[in-house]
């Protein structure tokens, strides 16, 4: 093994930590993703920062807290300027490519005002978050009566299918992600009632098989040392899978609903209202669950047939010698846990996610197979790359810290006493339904191995949850007095959070230590009385020196000009 | 008086709020100012956003704190994508010009990460923080052993000096901040001794008139409508000034130093270790003091003379009628008051500023001569002028309010319960004396018209003052258990402030109301088990399409190959 030249980072979209065999669960063998494990370290307690796809990739990508980027929710444009993992691994001689999903929207308000055209190298790395890209795919192409959600989703892939035969104007959504029943109709994916169907589509024409072969055609001709962003559309929905995923699960696999009665009666307002929702009360009854979980997990068990093809491919072509191998998600899904569905909340289901770590480097060997429960959040992937690709990581930039070191065995934590994951419903559906204005409707999350709290700007008491005695998260203790000092000290905790310099992009910590020293140095000698009170050497070019009476060259103006 | 077309932003450089007489000096008479005031609102709790030049001013010219654009120190690059008033009042059809100060440097960093060449018309404006620059001068042009701070300053200047016979390569010290002594010594004015000298410079050569010209010169042919930034570089030092001001005041007019033993023995560390510096030692003797002041105040007169002429100019231009006219300052000056110098702490002194607007529009009739006591931050400004300029305030990126309905006498206040204001030792000498981190070297300020509370990163208890019972800030509260409950709540608005979505600025407020139901309205029918679940239009794409079987196409495929 050598030292980790190149790196696929393969995410998946909703894919819930618990979901995996090798994080627990019962039924679903996942034995790629497991041996993945056991080649590397798995990180148990690692969270993403943002319960939602596009808001959370972005922390991925920038390597920077929601409230740092500004892109607080699916759709909020990534502002021009910030810099993303790309930005900062072609610095450091490592290029860096997409293939599949990012959620990401440009700030085309942005780059028009600085001049930069789409169609430009660096403006096509700046609309698409920094990566130059093979394929990009945001995999929901959602049509309603006012169109297309994402006019540019699946249009490859659509492409490809068209290719195949499957003739249809959208065949991601009339093959891809729907049935057929009888008379040929079409039954959508939309409608969950459907997702104990078999999807209509050869399974290796899926998004998830389709995705494997663009990596591994692109990767047989890429330049090294690569960094390759995989990033799968599975299994978020429309759940539904082709066969022989279809067939695989049923009621019998799908585990109980983790919910409390007195969790819905006694819900904060915001989950309550969640819970009142069209998803949560979908979710929360039997036959959706029934009908559901069992394609939810066909999906995973392809994902994870596809991971060994991937690996196989990685073994064949040497590259699992020389290429770190990451495996996330981007967050997890409730799945009618705590009466909700979807993400878009802080429980465990949603914000902890599965990840893995492959290092070939031997310095990683002490490490292979063992589970690391530090505190992990998705934003120390980019500095871990920047470390990988051989460069100083930017801390000034850069608000998470590089795994390399538990990697390693040389540090059994970061330096962090809490993780930080941010909402803000302002711009969601589910906005309206909490009538809350642009700022209340923000929550924040931030927990450690013992408590989670979440405050919500809107008035209303936190939630708290005691992670080592419920850690099913069915407790609030948000509002008991008795829990007022955990609640005091996580608040000052927030507080401190909220406080970071996260601004203070453009000189490095280095270079404000170096400041430090050179405006003496450059002749700014304030508050000096007189020679004495700074070195001879700053204020040298202040003594010594001759001019003339200004009355003398005002004379001297006058005779010229008379 | 028609509504205002244009306006002249007039900022001056370190002008301490109570030098003039309007605000009560007992002394300092400044009646071109005090006429100003009559004739428009003159603010009486005007803070700035941080106690530095280069800080505050880019707080000024975004619109924005200290925390969100991350200039947190003089010669900290302001980011590339930042927005300034530049970007906002062109985007509205006025034109904004620079004559004078801006302290800013560029982020040649971003820009060349963009492609962006300061030579282009968008380049030039990122690097020159959104201005047009007719003259652009920082003002001090220091010289150590390791050069100059800014090459730049001074640099148009200098060559006007030269080509009136001021011979010399960096006439700016050796004429206009300059004495001259027996011999034809050049007696620096970077040392306070020679501060009551007379400059050895004929007074129109002086930096105050010729920027008053320059301004003058510009906009007598100045395209309409145009927002004039003169930013003066005075009375910020070398404190000296030409005749006949350098004889106008002395010691007598000096005014007792505002300190007590008390304030300096229990000093916050922080304040202890500015208080003991080279600054804070010189300003607190009183031959510095008595030396500096009359020369402060014979710039601070001369300015005062210099907007007399400016005015008469408006007057006779009959810019008077249609230009609103601003005047404030970037901070203040501690000139010993407290123990300390210069600006860079918190006391009123330094950061709360004379501001005084003139609207020539007979909305503002109602409020002519009169005084507001309401909370103003320099970041009310930039969303002022969008206002005058005729456009919506986008205030998903400005985070102060328009002053225009107080000006109109259709509100008292502003929304706003306290004013934020911040400091960053991280790059600034007394970085190093504090020996502070890059984090506990910052600083914030939280008030109100009642409190004032200081928190530093440092660990160590925050400053608590009582405005009301003691406007002086003499007494520091800060660790008196009789006030945790007032410190509670200040650090809970603080915390409050410095969770808001300083960052969230590429979608509208208007932009996120629409985004609620957008989503909805192109398809994205989440949870929904059929039909019944969402109005029927919502999934109306999703029914009654008809496909094939795959089986079928696969088979059509295979005898298409064979």
């Amino acid at each position: 093994m050598a030292k980790a030249r190149n790196i696929l980072f393969i995410m998946y979209d909703q894919l819930r930590r618990d979901y995996l065999s090798c994080y627990g669960h019962p039924h679903l063998e996942t034995p790629h993703m497991d041996r993945l494990a056991s080649m590397g370290m798995r990180f148990d307690r690692a969270y993403i920062q943002s319960p939602v796809c596009g808001s959370s990739r972005m922390s991925t990508y920038t390597g920077r807290y929601v409230h740092s980027h500004g892109a607080t929710w699916n759709g909020i444009p990534l502002k021009v300027g910030e810099m993303t993992m790309g930005d900062h691994l072609r610095k450091a001689g490592m290029e860096c490519y997409l293939v599949g999903k990012t959620h990401m929207v440009p700030d085309r308000e942005g780059m028009a005002r600085l001049g930069l055209s789409p169609e430009s190298i660096i403006g096509a790395r700046v609309s698409e978050c920094g990566f130059d890209v093979v394929e990009r795919d945001d995999g929901v192409n959602p049509d309603g009566p006012d169109g297309r959600y994402d006019s540019k989703a699946a249009e490859h892939y659509n492409a490809y299918l068209r290719s195949r035969g499957y003739d249809s104007d959208n065949p991601w959504h009339d093959y891809a992600n729907s049935a057929i029943g009888e008379q040929d109709d079409v039954l959508s994916g939309w409608f969950l009632k459907n997702a104990a169907h078999p999807a209509n589509i050869e399974e290796q024409d899926s998004e998830t098989p389709y995705f494997t072969r663009r990596a591994m055609e692109f990767l047989e001709t890429a330049d090294q040392p690569w960094c390759c962003h995989l990033s799968y559309i599975k299994p978020h929905w429309p759940y539904i899978v082709p066969e022989p995923y279809a067939s695989m699960y049923g009621a019998q696999h799908v585990l109980p609903q983790v919910a409390t009665q007195d969790e819905f009666d006694n819900a904060h307002p915001v989950l309550k209202t969640m819970m009142k929702g069209v998803i949560g009360s979908s979710f929360s009854r039997p036959e959706v669950r029934n009908a559901v979980i069992p394609a939810y997990m066909g999906l995973i068990k392809q994902a994870d047939d596809q991971l060994g093809v991937l690996l196989d491919w990685m073994e064949r072509s040497g590259r699992i010698e020389d290429t770190m191998i990451v495996l996330t998600s981007d967050h997890g899904d409730f799945l009618g846990d705590h009466w909700l569905g979807e993400k878009m909340f802080f429980h465990d289901v949603s914000t902890r996610v599965p990840l893995i770590v492959y290092d070939p480097s031997p310095a990683a060997d002490a490490t292979r197979g063992t589970v690391c429960d530090a505190l992990i959040e998705a934003i120390d992937l980019a500095p871990t790359f920047v470390e990988v690709a051989g460069a100083e990581v930017p801390d000034h930039i850069l608000e998470g810290h590089s795994l390399c070191p538990i990697l390693h065995g040389e540090a059994q934590e970061l330096a962090r006493s809490y993780v930080i994951c941010e909402v803000d419903f302002s711009g969601a559906p589910f906005g309206d339904a909490l009538k809350a204005d642009m700022r209340s409707s923000m929550g924040f999350m931030i927990a450690n191995t013992k408590w989670k709290m979440v405050h919500f700007e809107d008035g209303n008491p936190p939630v708290l949850f005691d992670l080592e005695n419920d850690p099913d998260e069915l407790v609030d203790l948000g509002g008991d007095p008795d829990y007022a000092d955990v609640l005091d000290e996580m608040y000052d905790q927030l507080a401190d959070w909220a406080r970071r310099p996260s601004q203070r992009t453009t000189v490095s910590k280095k270079g404000l230590a170096e400041m430090r020293v050179k405006t003496r140095r450059l002749g700014v000698t304030i508050g000096a009385w007189d020679e004495a009170d700074y070195p001879d050497e700053f204020t040298a070019k202040y003594r010594g020196i001759k001019a003339r009476p200004f009355q003398q060259i005002v004379k001297e103006r006058g005779d010229r000009q008379s």
